[in-house]
């Protein structure tokens, strides 16, 4: 399911993200960093709000547009419910429509905002999503003071709020395609490897896309997936060889670009649906703007995780999403 | 945010239904129902994905519809994780969005579903959700086994997994219009209160829907909201004549609507994101095929209530959004 784009533009990005993020090779590039998880908050749940606030106000500082001239807020994340979202959206007070698709989420919601513009139904839009570290842990795993042992094929979830501002009015990144994922699962049981679970859905997506818009991989200058890490990288590119007879050479992924790779504690890299946005709308971004990057794939890749079905033995399904941008 | 739509069709509906729904007044109106709430699976949540499989293998019998006829699936549900949409995306195999507004998610696809066909993005789409009691209990409160006492505001989570199946082919309901939500919170605590917590979301988007399009309430034959119960339909009311001198003598509650009074363990009414479409879908839209009603404003109501967040004594946010309908 491929759709095609006329003067669709992310007129603004933002990204406002942690102090292990901070850390890491990409820090120069975020809008607003914080040093501590509470983030003067009472809670981590709490502090994930604010990540997403922060990171509307500034994209629409950037643009310098009133909240009142936005029509839409497309927003989703990995707390139950999609908490982070729903208390933005309270404080905003537009109209929102809450999306899941895991670490897909950023563009699901891209998908369907530029969907919604072009169909003439909204004007513009904001799209965001966020992640916590600490508030994820607990949900899906353990509360991290537990300091359990970790796999190394275990991903580190990057805490971070985005946003992202669409509209028909030339300026930015151009929307050029998108193409829907279609949920994959290779019976993958280990939540200690999502790299491995969501290695197929991307696969998957990467292939739709380049057959529905009968181009070859070498067409973008980047493939960028979400959240793979290393080992999940390694299966993309041998999946999508093995099964689809794709070569990727301008393949990356966020999860291996958020940290540096000395930080032991992140073990195969980022993962989250603020990672692909915290590395794309802020450092690729960049590149586009100056024009070293003309054409990018961003592909979303969520494992589709739930842990009263993990405990249940039964296998984690997973999606991707792409988006094809152009300057 | 009010959308208008030509030439967009519910061309068939599909309701599911657990044996709580089969003893109340509206059984004969489903297409099937199930006597235990484990459907022959091993969990509840499994049995959830099943009730949805079975609404979808419905609907597209209803109109001798092959899957890979079907652009996308749209679909969101209480779990967590949207686990019961996952699992049904998986074994579909086709294009699939996660979406989440608590209960008002079934219309929130039903907007977005007739919006992308509306924009010339997809041809059709089938627009699902679900709820099972217990699943829901065991997440949201404690497990049922526990056998706590709750206030008389409590609701009961409708078990059903329904379907709509959308395109611009004349035949079935008309989607005439439709107004995304905004959250609205009035700083209710309360989780065994649900139905104050959405009255004044369901409040807001009346108000908007009515004042976009330029209508009095007595526009519609029918105004049905989606599971505010007996308590959250009077509150609607007083708040909507007392805020915005609206008065709705065409109003009905689908929680107050989906069991027998005499059904005390169900308290205040039904609720879920189910609970609307099991009304609608069935009963409702048999009146519409009828001619008894021409004119129905649907109105999905969700508390966007987490857990977490309740415990942190933080407020529930509610949304609304409303679709006009016709025959």
């Amino acid at each position: 399911m491929t759709f095609y784009y006329n003067n669709i533009y992310i007129n603004a990005t933002s990204t406002v993200a942690g102090s292990y993020e901070n850390s890491g090779p990409l820090s120069n590039y975020f809008d607003k960093t914080y040093e501590d998880f509470y983030i003067n908050e009472k809670s981590w749940e709490t502090a994930e709000v604010r990540l997403i606030k922060d990171s509307i106000d500034i994209v629409l500082n950037k643009l310098n547009k009133k909240l009142n001239k936005v029509d839409l807020f497309i927003s989703g994340d990995l707390l139950n419910q999609l908490v982070a979202s729903n208390y933005t959206a309270r404080d905003l007070q537009i109209p929102f429509l809450g999306i899941y698709n895991a670490c897909a989420t950023s563009v699901e919601g891209l998908i369907l905002g530029a969907s919604l513009i072009s169909g003439g139904l909204i004007k513009n839009c904001i799209c965001s999503t966020s992640s916590h570290n600490n508030a994820a842990e607990k949900q899906f795993r353990y509360p991290v003071e537990y300091g359990g042992i970790k796999p190394l094929t275990t991903t580190f979830t990057a805490t971070g709020g985005v946003s992202a501002f669409l509209s028909k009015k030339k300026g930015g990144i151009k929307v050029e395609s998108s193409t829907i994922g279609t949920v994959i699962d290779n019976n993958i049981k280990d939540p200690y490897h999502m790299g491995a679970c969501m290695a197929p859905a991307a696969a998957d997506v990467i292939y739709k896309h380049l057959k529905d818009t009968k181009r070859d991989s070498s067409y973008y200058d980047l493939i960028l997936t979400g959240d793979l890490g290393m080992y999940g990288s390694l299966i993309l590119n041998e999946y999508l060889f093995d099964k689809y007879d794709i070569k990727m050479n301008n393949h990356r992924d966020s999860g291996c670009m958020l940290y540096d790779k000395k930080m032991s504690k992140v073990y195969a890299g980022a993962s989250g649906p603020s990672c692909l946005p915290l590395v794309s709308y802020s450092y690729i971004f960049d590149l586009m703007k100056k024009k070293e990057y003309r054409k990018v794939l961003l592909v979303g890749t969520g494992a589709l995780m739930n842990s009263n079905m993990v405990n249940q033995k039964l296998s984690i399904p997973s999606i991707a999403h792409a988006i094809s941008l152009e300057v």
